[in-house]
């Protein structure tokens, strides 16, 4: 799994090369077909649909409803294509989408915003962390969001505007992105729920008496606090970037609420750092147990051979064949040495308690 | 303790796509009834009451005297909603007052100022750290605190407040909230006092002859030095914020008195990272004595084993039952052997002292 | 090969007590013959041609196309002090181009800019990394560039100019140096994919059964790892340099493309940081797995010699010769003592099972 | 020792609570009477007296001349205030230099600078540093300071005001201020030059054969050095914070002076930081040569026990009692046999050479 | 050595309490002679002579061409104060001259310049690194250089100005003074290479099989760079002064000399950082490599003991005197034990080998 991310982080190297602005899908097909979900509402009027071409959801460029076009999927290059040069994109913009190994980055084209940054999630099947990556333009009456797979965090917020809940009908598109956002954010909590639990299970059996395969565990675990670390770490600065951007995109009432997500996003760093910490405090309390371990196994073999090899000595003598030796022949000799050698294996246990 | 702390931590994720400013209490209900007390004063009059009933203490609001509206539990959205609503707070602000999970942090929302701190305390059962949230909001006439449990650490306030004991009674809301703030941050040192103990305790055992369960102790106190380090050190950012805010609501007399809390922050931050030091170099001293405890168990086996074990093979050699062995003839065969085996031993001994 | 690395870094010392502006070759020679190789195009012309006479390039200075000068080895002064003088460049700059061992940086001198960073690429033969220092300047219409030795990552942008692929034809000096340095930094994602190959490879075998050549394994990647960082490192401020730079030979609109290779340079510092994060980790893990198989040896060495070292005792001890010992003259003395024996070796497993 | 510095540092619990501005003296008590000594001196007058009674020197207070009040003893808190009061001080500047616990700052109330840092001591009997606090109060025709206890470093300044050596007679209280500040700081390197003595008298022992003390003495050093950095770090923000002041208090002609003491302090700090790396170097230089020695003693009992085994299983086995085994009747069988021993004993030395 | 090196460091205390400005040579004394040299020149004259007396080269004061006074010695305190006193220069900046343990640092005295730094050099003898503070004084016309001890490295641009080589003799004493600068980082360099030389050494034994002394060769290695990098470090800062001094005695023309330092210093930082990871990768390199020993030594015992233990136990058995023991009446009892004795060890083997 975390071999797997690796590769894909520096697939870019496929792109090396090529005239800069030509679209080129970097990263895994995740899905078989592109999905495309649309939902055009204001105050009053609510539609959505799903559709596979492009042409029917533009149809809604020119009205002043709020749309939102979601992309699931992006290895269709001709429709990415298409939506970005019927919205005027930036052909750098384009590639950006593209391309999954991005770093979170907000970026003001002052027609368009353009945000992106990870979706995490855990895997079912291993309990893996797995990372994608999303893409959100906001425009003067319109948010585009590009994933790569199906599956998101939204659909709190699809039936938020489907019922008209909250206020988020009554608020343009900055509004919607932040939603948007905010669910992200907020599922990072889920995922640093993950992590702690399986924090404390290493912990419960690190100092006692830690299993071999503690250190793998560990280890999966560090490297997964140091990917997520990655995918969150530059968001800081994203969502900072947005707050203090002067685009009138952006509507001071909306400030506040990015701020909102800002703080979330600082007390998420704030625990993946001490996690880190608790982490590479493991590390060293393992080493320790193990040398304690040692300790133990040494003092118990060191206590049986100082006790016997002195004793097993004397018997030694004993059994020498030598003709003239006074004690064998004495009646006395075998009662006094074996009551000898007790006295010493018990001179030598009182010496070892100590 | 510590994985309950860890868990409340990231139950936001409770919150996770819920409409932002839907009001929901995150952590744990730590007491079964709101209790509201209410404070009124000015130079001349003082009046104090506790109720269970919002509009009670909302017949102060407009008087020109100083109210000091405190809450003691969370759990009861209605009435912290009833509460903002009549103050007229944002809904933003509301959230994170029910969510005790947040770091420290101060808003200024030009009609009142939103600052939200932990409470540290010592539990008496286990001594193990607690961290209760705090939230202060003041306003033009009125300071409102919200805790997560009854019992704090104001109670020489209320003092001076009922007796008119110093300048307070003379001062607007702005000096009561500083007097809050330093009543919390000097109840920091107190718990540094408890850490303090701790790792001289720790540093006693340690270095002679460290019991295993010393690995266990180091550990819970590092983790509450983390634990104390998250709660205390975005406080330094929270409080400059006041002192750099240009509000009115802050009077230009009172910022010498934020000033000196600032001060003491700083003390607490820079003892938590000598504290942190300490501890982190008690790990490898521990490891160190572990080796050389290893290294005497080592020595010991060593000289028994070197001593014994030439010795006895001699002895082996002369127990062989060969016929013709003109050793064990001679009379002097024994003898002679033995004080052989002697020297050997004393040999072998003066070489192990050196 | 680190060996010769840090020889050449440090040859600077052949210069020290030179006037400065002294023309002197610092590196290794890394080619035979000069190769200067030209292409003068605009979006309408195409012109390629190789040459040995510096005089043959110059009669395109004062054409307006774009003209790429490409010089290939740098052990021949005369020819790069020639060059230099035709375009008029400041000594320190000349100095600059020859001594191989610069940091990557950026200076403005008003009527061109100088640019000078590392091209990294893998030995074919024992796969270490290599470092070639690449200086690039550019123009009002010109854009020359000094490398080591023949061979380069420009080969794809070659074929755009040849046919006129994308939009390069049409953009100026600018485009064409963004070109060569979003190539460059491309290419750094292949090494990244390398060293993470390599990475992946040393985990695998780390944790289960590390063979004692792994440790040399980390400690050459590590070593890569600083080799690389510290060329790239300096690229971050130096690209920075390159936007922020008021220039009029840097269009407004070529900054956006900038901002792109420098983000995609934060990307592999990003990486890089975080594999030295994986490696640093790694020498604790070997650490530990050491410690892990250390024990698994002290365990049996201790079982067989707790076991066996009381048994050889007893039979130590009817093996004595005194000539009185009641146990060996009973018939039934020679199994009580076997059996005792095995219930003896049993107890004692059972014991060490535990 | 050290545990009572940490007492000392969070005794401000014992302050929790109080008015804000009331007086109460934190720290220990290290001296049995409070001590003033005043000193008045312009170019060309001079007086020196000591006195018990506050009164005796405020008659000074409004003469031209320059005095300078010293306070040995913090203890009696009505001597403090009845100064204080006198002087007009804010009632939190009384609290700081009450609190001996304070980090080093400056402040400026406008009408005199209050500054307050630590003077090091090294303890004649357990050569421990020892931390005493000292606060200097820069007024327009005064200096004030405040001591925990007699004995100080500014002899040498109270002979030169005696006899007018150089220019301290001619200038004003800033240039007193700085004399004294110069005295504490240039002591800092005789507290520094201990311990380079310490930390050279180790190094010394460390890397052959460390007693199993040095483990302790290295752990002392490491604290002592936490506390003088803790002491003094603080330091170089206050004196820059005095040099960037623009009251006027601080003639411009002293600011070269104040910068000069900035200098040595960065410099101390430098000291500190080299010798805090050196320090913990020398741990893991300890930790290896455990090792060392560790590996030197398996060696000893590997190489004996490795030789005597075998040798000792071979005589066992022709100590066995079968009635039929030919060697024992042969006449070669014993020389063959010990020769045999020899041989094995020989190879197996040679093998360990190796 | 390093010893020496601490000394002299804190020998700062001997001026302790002394009156600021009153001059004192602190440091050893490292030549006999003072030695006075002049080198007064223009573009169309050159002098050059020794002398013992500082009037001879006064008279070269207030000439309009360029006068470099070098002083080899700082011992003789009156021909350095004349020389101050002489050239108006400030009391303190005459005792930062004397103090031979000054940080490098710069300052503006507007009718001159100051600037400290290191001159490091190989001891010849013991190969240790010897450090020399040198003072460079720059003024409308003259440069003063006070350095503890003839022989610098200063020979090649003797040279260059005798013979008018380059353009030294056309520029002014800025140009001269960045020669001089030049010339001693550039030596820098010389000195990082050898440091290199001594960790490629280091490298090659210390995976294979690193003796004893390793230890003591990184360990002196580690402090060489401790030492140099605190020289270095802080002269960052000071060019990067000198660059942004507005004085006019820097002319425009010079500052992009000194940003050609400003360079080669960041590089001798870059290097000497690169190093100390590298010199603190091998202290665990070299503990890693002690572990790996100690597991082979352990695993020769364990194999040797496992092996022989339980054989010579079952030697002990027969060895027993029990007279009924039905197998050493056998004639097959000796041969078949032996063969059991065979298969035993040869299983123990095969059980080894995996």
């Amino acid at each position: 799994m975390n071999k797997q991310k690796r590769k894909k982080e520096v697939q870019v190297s496929k792109m090396a090369g090529l005239t800069p602005g030509s679209l080129i899908h970097i990263g895994e097909q995740k899905t078989e077909h592109i999905k495309i979900t649309v939902i055009d509402y204001n105050e009053s009027q609510f539609q959505e649909f799903e559709t596979k071409y492009v042409d029917e959801c533009l149809k809604l460029r020119n009205k002043p409803t709020v749309t939102w076009i979601n992309v699931d999927g992006l290895h269709k290059i001709e429709v990415i294509e298409k939506l970005g040069n019927c919205f005027e994109f930036h052909p750098l913009l384009m590639e950006d989408i593209l391309n999954t190994s991005q770093r979170p980055k907000f970026e003001d084209f002052s027609n368009y915003l353009y945000l992106t940054l990870k979706m995490l999630d855990i895997n079912r099947k291993d309990s893996s962390i797995e990372s994608e990556q999303i893409s959100i333009i906001i425009g003067k009456n319109f948010v585009l969001t590009f994933q790569e797979k199906e599956g998101d965090v939204f659909n709190l917020i699809r039936d938020r505007l489907r019922h008209a809940k909250g206020r988020i009908r009554k608020q343009g598109p900055d509004y919607l992105a932040y939603s948007l956002l905010d669910a992200i954010v907020d599922n990072y909590f889920a995922i640093l729920e993950n992590i702690g639990d399986r924090i404390s299970g290493i912990e419960d059996e690190i100092i006692d008496n830690p299993p071999q395969h503690t250190l793998k565990t560990i280890n999966i675990l560090k490297q997964d606090l140091i990917t997520i670390r990655k995918s969150i770490w530059p968001l800081r600065d994203t969502i900072n970037g947005i707050q203090r951007s002067e685009n009138v995109l952006i509507h001071k009432s909306s400030a506040l609420f990015f701020r909102d997500v800002y703080d979330h996003t600082v007390q998420v760093i704030d625990t993946i750092e001490t996690y880190r910490d608790i982490v590479s405090g493991m590390i060293s309390i393992y080493l320790t147990s193990l040398s304690n371990r040692m300790n133990d196994v040494m003092k118990v073999l060191t206590i049986i051979a100082t006790i016997f090899i002195p004793l097993t000595f004397i018997a030694g003598v004993y059994g020498m064949n030598f003709k003239y030796m006074p004690e064998l022949d004495s009646p006395l000799g075998y009662p006094v040495i074996v009551i000898s050698m007790g006295i010493i294996a018990v001179v030598m246990l009182i010496f070892f308690k100590k």
